[in-house]
């Protein structure tokens, strides 16, 4: 129990370390409708703590303010309205500050809250861990939303000294059998419904890169006029790449000869030898064709992960997001978490350097739309 | 091959014999994007001959109209600029006796081309299969085509004494048990690639329901509020219905106290007995969603065929559309012809009382996008 | 009397003439929400009498089809519900031949009613005026609507041999006083309400051209750069070129060196001589800003029109369209004909080859939006 | 010369002092792209001075910075590339204190370019004269913008003890003979080019209020079902009300029984008495309409001025905004100011709460789209 309260305080705390570099300006915009206002996330993370927790296990808990209620919901139609998932960016109220007592508010009550009790009971224990996991996942969003907001801006403001660059020096492909492998999460600590029941497949033989794509590698492909030729493309992504003129990754400018990238140290000249990043399904599987490969499964990168190094960037794999056999959603607004999102998206494994240490294991399963790009997203091959 | 020429000669005829029935007003509008002009369709399939085969392998053959070749290319990026397919239906010219003197000067070409030959070299057995099968599969889009053309004039006209109902009385669910499973096309006639190559997977046990949901199944749902509870639908599909004011399957219409539906023999009392039909795979996945169950696999489907009663509607199964291991596209314009649209698209099973004998087998893949509903389609129970 | 029969009959013929060199394909489809099919313009026009004049002041008169009530009103709101108006075309039936059917019906009606009295009481000789008038407005949209349908069409098939071609020699401009003019409709004919109250406006001194642009002018203004320089366009009108990637007026293609327009007699070289036509308010506006001049006013047209010559071409205004002093619109639906559009439109003067005689008069005061062009539009300048 | 730089400094002060109030997150957003950023508002009137008078007129003077030029640039084409308008609300950066400074030395520069002149040459004051009463005119919209910003947020924020109240108590109407009148600005100080040239125009007889409508007033046309009634609406109006739902003034709000409105002072029981605002061009005739009346036009109103309490409201009327006998636009990007506006607007003429003293003036033109209604609008009647 300790380790949940000290999970719990050092995630509320990082949450906020995270949001130290900002103005209060940038915690306000919304520049499209998936990228949230820093100020949102940190409201929501807490209205999660006292949607689920405190209003249903605290005897006594006053509601902080019945509008945050209304604010600070995102998607749970069980909960009730809410504000359209694009209006957020409308609202200069409640004002950071305000959010920042609502958090202080929030992490008050579930420290009395924890006082009350020796030891957590389970069905408390699973909803903290829950909630901390939720927290984390917005971390993640954090950084990449304020490198959108960031990112976008023709001033290129500096984020801070944050580390972006990954590079594996490993050539060549793991071999790998055919035969029936175990996936799915068997251990005994948090995972996602989406990640059970743990169950065989069988996998066909295969060869998967030790390396990602590098950013050299991905000009080649736009050099030889991958984006100018429909026959890599997926119909639906050449419709997207024309439509929104898209040639490179997100965040590459060039500049007379020299291609450049945003990163969240500011612009900087593109290193050739570092992984390419902000690659959408389209241009990964573009790719991929282009080189006569193709992306791995999601099964095939479980079944292959001991082999390999990850958690660089999130990996895009040919595998739709789909339930696990025997999936089954939590009773109530909890359940409203990730089963309703199994269509028309692309599952990604690994992890990357915006992801909290909890979320790294190999039965992880990320999910997007397959154009959106402004999450670390990259390219390992498989054949 | 005399067998092919008379599979030609019969397929050709058989589209014609199709729009039979029609107004010449019928063959020329396109209510929604995805709903082609008859006369288009009638045009599209004899150009397909033209440019695959009769250009490249029929010796001084000459165009029919430069301009034909504009207007009835449907997606091919790789032969050239074509009319924007949602402005097929603003085009009255060619007329529809315009199209059918092009129907019949390609038969004429295509005959000649059959006469040079004792037989037919394996290359152009293979085109001339492919085209044959192109044309089917637009048989059975001509008829849902003209459905939704018909169904959706307030004076709904009979299209002509076609039969579109199908019963099965079998109660209960076949149990299967867990193993591995051979998938995939094995025998040697025509498949398309995307049924290639037949390969290995590993299936839990499960059951899947010997018949399909009836509509007066379909209708306790209806009644029980199954459209207006967010927790059994997709995250997209609640929008969807919400966004499009969605309550029932496409063609029924409530008159006072009873639904009627409309059917090529016009507006009809609805048939509590008869499968449901006209659904999209967000409804399809509510319903089972309401009933505790799930869709089925694709390859749990394709397992458990041969203990099934199937072909009378397209059957929505939980799987995305994706190639199988191996999967190879065509050299050349041909191979735009599936692999570029595996995204974003969920796999039907079984065939409809619109599919023609040629296109019904354990291993075919049809394939939508979730919210269409205007083919044939019904729901399969799993658990 | 026996003059407004004869006039109801001959406009009634007129309206099937102008349909005969179509094919029946070419009644029925919709490319643009502005542009009606010809069979709806057949259908409506009937509507209008049965549903103003049949039902109400013929004793027992049995409605033709409750459907064609809901299929052919317009945008009467008071008449109950309609097809909206951009799925016209999405409706095959009823087919060509049930219109004409109908248009016979209507026909045969009015007669037996015309044999009814001796002489027309006047509410309904103004009801009838009225119609034969709104019939004449939709025979001119008839013409620009089969133009806009086979010019947009890549054939480019001829319709038959009208012709729209129009010069004026005379050079120079009308020099007028400034004073009080008298504007507005004084005879003891038909006009519609827009055209009154005649009244008195002051005018100072102004100049107007004796001819149109023509299109050699006009194409001066294309090659000195005109669509790509700001300063000449109004806000809206600027966007709306950059938008739609506007660079000529409607209906003139390029072909290597050579423009080309297509007319009703098929695509033609472009007589440099001619009158310019189909231009948008946008581009008549940028024309005359360019040369250093405007457009005239309504009434100062209106003033200097028995000086000039006229009734090519619609002429744009620079006045919007908006209600004389002491405008009283009609009771009920037939109300709705014109005052509710009095906003954001602007009024041209004049006619055109498409207009039929009754409706050249110079108080008459057509109005469009500022960006249609697929009337017969075009420009005189005024100083 | 010194009463200009007084008026330039006291102008400059008065926008900063009306963001006063404002949290900083209220500077960034931008809700609906007519409403700009308050930050955006203080350095784009800034960005107004540096480029029209610094840039040209102070030697050697260095531009603040480049990026400003970009972002600050509202729609001058002639200047160069600009922020698109509707995306304003996605910069958080510059920061709000950056602006501030970014104005700090705008007025340096100012004041040091007056110091180099005993007397401004006629060419700067002029100038300079344009850029305050431009500022001016973005104090009115920096009001109206924060109350937009304020009044959509759920909190209803309060902005200070700004008073947006005023009664007439003067029932009645004045009766103005027929004739001709002069119009326009006569006298010597600044006016707008679309006050230019003053002009003589002729009006019949008519009668104007000598109140404007109340809001008790306007809520019989409320209860009465003026909003469900399609005749007193022109036929954009109406579709407009109903695509957006509207069925009160902007800010009104019925919680039960009671009707509120949202003012600078927070949410208030609405009071009867008070002058109906936040109208559409669109309700304003429809009520007119519903009472049997009309909306004056605009020399009508200027006619009447001299007898008629305004001030309170900007007061619609039924004159489309259009160029007088003899406008010239200014050379130049000065030129951009007010020509290229006249289409699809309306006039309205008054002053409001909102506007500046200077701002005042019977010959003012102040226009909009007749869709808006987040200034200070109200209604007249006439007859």
């Amino acid at each position: 129990m300790i380790d949940l309260i000290k999970q719990y305080t050092e995630t509320r705390k990082h949450t906020e370390s995270l949001c130290a570099p900002l103005f209060i300006e940038d915690y306000v915009i919304q520049p499209v409708e998936e990228v949230s206002p820093p100020k949102w996330h940190l409201g929501h993370t807490s209205w999660f703590f006292e949607t689920f927790i405190l209003i249903h296990h605290k005897k006594g808990y006053k509601l902080y303010d019945e509008n945050f209620d209304f604010i600070f919901n995102s998607y749970y139609e069980g909960v009730g309205e809410r504000v359209v998932r694009h209006k957020r960016g409308d609202l200069s109220r409640p004002g950071v500050q305000s959010v920042y007592q609502y958090r202080e508010y929030i992490d008050q009550e579930m420290k009395e809250l924890f006082s009350q009790y020796k030891t957590l009971p389970d069905h408390l224990a699973i909803l903290v861990d829950l909630g901390i996991q939720h927290e984390q996942q917005h971390q993640e969003l954090l950084i990449t939303d304020i490198k959108f907001i960031l990112g976008h801006n023709p001033l290129f403001p500096v984020y801070e000294n944050f580390t972006e660059d990954w590079i594996i020096k490993d050539d060549g492909f793991i071999s790998m059998k055919e035969g029936n492998y175990e996936v799915g999460y068997t251990g005994n600590s948090f995972c996602f419904d989406n990640e059970l029941e743990p169950h065989k497949v069988f996998l066909g033989p295969f060869e998967i890169s030790k390396k990602l794509v590098s950013n050299g590698e991905y000009l080649e492909f736009i050099e030889s006029g991958g984006y100018q030729d429909f026959q890599y493309w997926h119909s639906e992504g050449w419709s997207w790449i024309r439509q929104h003129q898209i040639e490179a990754p997100m965040y590459w400018h060039k500049d007379g000869k020299h291609w450049h990238h945003y990163t969240l140290q500011g612009l900087q000249r593109l290193d050739p030898d570092l992984s390419v990043k902000h690659i959408s399904f389209y241009e990964a599987s573009a790719y991929a064709e282009w080189k006569g490969m193709r992306l791995p499964g999601e099964f095939e990168w479980e079944a292959a992960s001991s082999h390999l190094r990850w958690g660089e960037r999130w990996e895009w794999t040919n595998s739709a997001y789909l339930p696990y056999p025997g999936f089954k959603k939590a009773e109530g607004a909890i359940g409203e978490y990730n089963g309703k999102f199994m269509v028309n998206q692309m599952v990604l494994r690994g992890a990357s350097v915006a992801t909290p240490a909890g979320h790294s294991r190999v039965s992880y399963r990320n999910f997007w739309h397959p154009h959106f790009r402004w999450q670390y997203t990259g390219i390992r091959l498989a054949r």
